[in-house]
């Protein structure tokens, strides 16, 4: 499918793909006041932030906005990564002019009425509280937070003393000094008409002014192993090493590496530590990509009396990649990443986000074609090459639960 | 899209629905073998069976047998409900022929081999001990416990001693005892061609020997509310009550209730505990249906200091909803799920699975046409109607936390 694209002069990006048999359309907005921009002392702010801002906006105040975004039938959903908040709303593709206007008020012209502090802030402390009871989750944030550097190690929950402390004026201040145009990206995928969309986008956000980029520049770091105790039933293992990031030359060898240890039933760890020992119910490893660094993560969860075991299984896969991939492994990883790019290829939901994610990353928006020729291009070989260059050491490791594990070797 | 339709002369029906513009296709089998069936000192054997049954079937062992749904690209999932087992797989288009072949294997001739046993053995403890560390899964499954008569109150996860307990004669039994054509239901979605579709599936289920369907009569039953101790730092809250089953006349208007309820971010719900007071995070109602009963159910999890305000609230709402519905909240309840109807025709999966549990309920699939008249035919009035002839009361609760909680009123 073509890929329409525009950049207004402001810098915002816009993009769309046309999906004609489609009857839906899916919105992509992507402005870069991620958590990573929580100043000190306001950790948690992105979020409070994220949830404020749909609370009127424009013409509506907060009930009127749900009520006109529900009577288009948007299913929608504001979220906070490290680097971006997203807005995402689904609906027929008939409404998404009428969707538009209400983003376009929501991003440009939010109330943030003081009144509302209250209960969001209470909102967001219930996140945070939350973690507590789901250590599976809680796992994940806590090896992210001691294997990134900062900034890129928050977590969007933020901190209960600094959501505590917000005020009306912070979050104002926060969105005054994150939401520009420049660096922002909107896309949208489904069955739409490009003219209408370009020009109605330029009228709605033409007046927007740019704006000066905080810098995320990340500071030194050490990834630090840790074991957390919790009186959980289970013992939560993550585990985190370097990879490439996506747009890197090795970077399809990456994703294919973390297929042959969990793309599929016959994939090495769910293959050694589930099907074979009955280790655990869930594992798995997968790529993470920042512009600057890509990552593998691994997770498993267990009975404590086997995690130890569960670890040195785990562990083992990862350091027996180097010793080689089979040709049919490949194939296998190869079918695999195709089926799912033309999964990808079918809802617009998945394309509206793809087709930003890529603008965020590369400046440009992959083909199918492109990432198909690469998928075909995967050979046993060139995993090696990879894993040669970066070997999987370093392993940070982050356990929760009743008793520390052993690092093997 | 039409649906094409064929029932084999031993029972089993196959459906088959055409989307020409996709490549991909989803394949959705219904076993009647879901883990109401389990017999008494057996409870989880249905979720061994659904781990053994694809350790090995046909020419192939359990290696094997994951090795050729991988090369296929088949991203799948087995997976108990209380009356079902389910097959579900999902691939391009031209490999379905291919897959489907595997699965005929893995239903008409697994090989359940007893060395097998002893890491699914493990896999299941595994599931039931996870649930502790997982109180928002945890509240739901005592709640249904407690509401639902005997046998449809059994968790698929069944009882620690009872999987300790299992065989794997005891396994073959229960494959030999349920796996049978009448009864089950196989679905297909996606760019597929009915006739040659038709004729490998007679030929591959044709000799499938129709059985007897085991008796799931429901025990009389009263529903039991309890509070369940637990050291967390949140309070889950599950309720339940009576509803009616789908196919029932008034069907979309207790489907309207629950979306007043809880069908957008201006739903009363998330309007009044989330957004007003900031009471939870998560708080939502939802229908879900057996053929002979519907059940309205509603959860809210949240800070233990803030419970009993909750649930207060919460079941104010509920309480509330006979005093009216406004003619704009049907008017957005009408837009929501019209919309939700589209995005389900767009995708193989989700037409795959609904035309499977439209015939399991009904014995024919709905039209797109027969589901957009009924949501078009949705008043306040109606809504009203359902509610008198089936209030909300008899609210059965179960919470889950440190302190229990006092019932409204």
């Amino acid at each position: 499918m073509p890929v329409f694209q525009h950049t207004l002069p402001n810098g915002l990006v816009l993009l769309a793909e046309r999906m004609e048999h489609v009857r839906s359309a899916a919105i992509n907005f992507l402005v870069p006041a991620g958590c990573a921009y929580d100043p000190p002392g306001r950790f948690g702010v992105a979020s409070v932030l994220a949830e404020m801002i749909t609370r009127g906006a424009g013409p509506r105040d907060s009930r009127e906005l749900s009520l006109a975004l529900d009577g288009l039938g948007v299913d929608r959903d504001e979220s906070v990564g490290a680097i971006n908040m997203r807005f995402w709303g689904s609906t027929l593709a008939r409404n998404v002019p009428a969707a538009l206007d209400i983003y376009a008020d929501i991003v440009l012209r939010p109330h943030l009425p003081p009144a509302e502090l209250e209960p969001v802030q209470a909102l967001a402390l219930q996140d945070i509280q939350s973690l507590e009871d789901a250590p599976q989750q809680k796992v994940m944030v806590e090896l992210r937070r001691r294997y990134y550097p900062h900034p890129l190690s928050k977590d969007r929950r933020g901190r209960t003393e600094d959501i505590e402390a917000l005020t009306p004026t912070a979050v104002q201040a926060q969105y005054r000094r994150l939401f520009r145009p420049n660096g922002a990206i909107l896309s949208v995928a489904g069955n739409i008409e490009w003219e209408p969309l370009k020009v109605q986008v330029e009228r709605l956000f033409d007046n927007w002014s740019p704006g000066e980029a905080p810098d995320l520049t990340p500071e030194p770091h050490a990834p630090k192993s840790e074991h957390l105790p919790k009186d959980t039933q289970q013992t939560q293992i993550a585990l985190a090493f370097p990879s490439v990031p996506v747009g890197h030359p090795d970077y399809y060898a990456a994703r294919a590496a973390a297929a042959v240890l969990s793309g599929g039933m016959s994939s090495r760890l769910f293959t050694e530590v589930r099907e074979k020992r009955g280790l655990c119910y869930s594992v798995y490893a997968f790529h993470e990509t920042f512009k600057d660094r890509g990552t593998m993560l691994a997770y498993a969860g267990t009975r404590s009396d086997r995690a130890q075991q569960t670890l040195d299984v785990t562990v083992g896969e990862l350091r027996r990649l180097k010793d080689g991939v089979e040709d049919d492994e490949i194939d296998r990883v190869k079918a695999g990443l195709k089926s799912s790019l033309i999964m990808q290829e079918e809802s617009t939901s998945a394309r509206a986000g793809a087709i930003a994610t890529d603008w965020y990353y590369l400046s440009r928006v992959r083909t199918f074609d492109e990432i198909q020729a690469a998928i075909d291009g995967l050979t046993p070989r060139a995993v090696l090459d990879y894993l040669e260059r970066h070997p999987v050491r370093d392993l940070t490791l982050v356990t929760l639960g009743p008793e520390p594990l052993v690092m093997p070797e």
